[in-house]
Order: C-alpha cells, then structure tokens, then sequence
C-alpha cells in the first residue's frame, strides 16, 4: 500500500476508534454549542480528570477536537477536520456502489436495444 | 428521554460500535463492489467462519449489510439504511456549529451597524 493511502487508512481507523465511545460523541455534540474549557466539559459527563484528558487525547488525535491553552484554562473546539473525512469515507463508499449501480445500468440499457 | 429520541440514541450507539472495527469496514468496502457469499466475503479477510457471522450479525443490526439466502447460500448486500443514518448524524452535528456561527454572524452584524 502506499504511503499516503496507508496514512489515510491509519486515519479512518483512529477516527471511528475515536467515535466509537459514547462519552467522545457527548463531547463533541457539547462542544458543537461553542467551545469549552477541560473542566466545564467535564462536569457533567461524570467522568475522571484522567478518563477527560484520555478523550481529548483521542479526539485531537483523529482532529475531531483542537485544545488551546490561555493562562491557566485550556480551552476545547470542534475541529472540523475530522469530520470532513468521515464524509469522504461515506462519499468514498457510496461511489463504489454508485458506479455499479451506473454499469448494471448500461448492460441493461444494452440488453434492451 | 423520549422513546424515538432514546432508540435512535441506541441505534447511533450500535453504528459507531460496528463501523469501529476495521474487519466489518473491509466488508462493507468488498460489499460496495457488488453482492457477495459469506463464504467469499470471508475468504480473503482470514478470520474464522464464527467470526464472520458475528461481524455479519452486527452490521445487520446496524442496518450496515442486509443478508437473504437462497438454497444453501447467504447472500450479503450493501443496506444503505445505516449510511443514511451516519449521513443524518454528521448533519446533525453541523447544524449545531453552523447555527452557532450564524448567531456569532448576526451579533457582529449588529455590532458593526
């Protein structure tokens, strides 16, 4: 495999390994409402400091999330990165059935004249 | 939690879980090439005949893959249902950001008047 199509197949497994937890969608659905710091996203999610910073670590990993540290705060975002490749991996899926769909179509088209 | 709200909940839940398994994403990309046997579907992923049939049962579950047998063989088809709803999932996810940043819009609109 090439090196750039394994990247990317590095990627797409980090990314659904990211969305795969329940408590990282929470995260990112808050974090769609506007940016948060660790500790307001935190609280209501029930979950360790530690288990917190775990998850970011993850998201930031596969872009879902981008952290900035100002002062003592560090402050969460979406990062929209990762969403646009997991709508290329959709894209990427539906283009193989679509082009069967499209050639099944021309040997029926054929077939018919 | 409403009931509709609540089982579509259950049901992001049960995508995310399959489609965070690179053997079941290998499936549904052979799958997106055309319909195929379980026996030919498993043969180059090289896991074991148990395993296949669990990984089949999850992505049925997820509406991922559809299944129908014919004689003595399965035959296993791409079921668009589960990328419709990964499809409604990120639109979702969006909507929260963009409406956002049109109210950030609209307050620097007023700003600026």
């Amino acid at each position: 495999m090439a090196t750039a199509q394994r990247q990317r197949a590095i990627a797409v497994d980090q990314l659904f390994h990211a969305l795969g937890d329940p408590t990282r969608r929470k995260m990112l659905h808050r974090l769609g409402r506007g940016p948060q710091s660790v500790s307001r996203l935190a609280k209501p999610l029930g979950v360790t400091p530690t288990a917190i910073v775990h998850h970011l670590h993850v998201l930031e990993q596969s872009r879902l999330v981008r952290t900035a540290k100002a002062g003592r705060t560090r402050t969460c975002h979406i990062e929209p990165e990762g969403f646009l490749m997991l709508e290329r991996w959709i894209r990427d899926q539906r283009a193989l059935w679509e082009s069967r769909l499209d050639r099944l179509g021309d040997i029926l088209d054929e077939a018919d004249d």
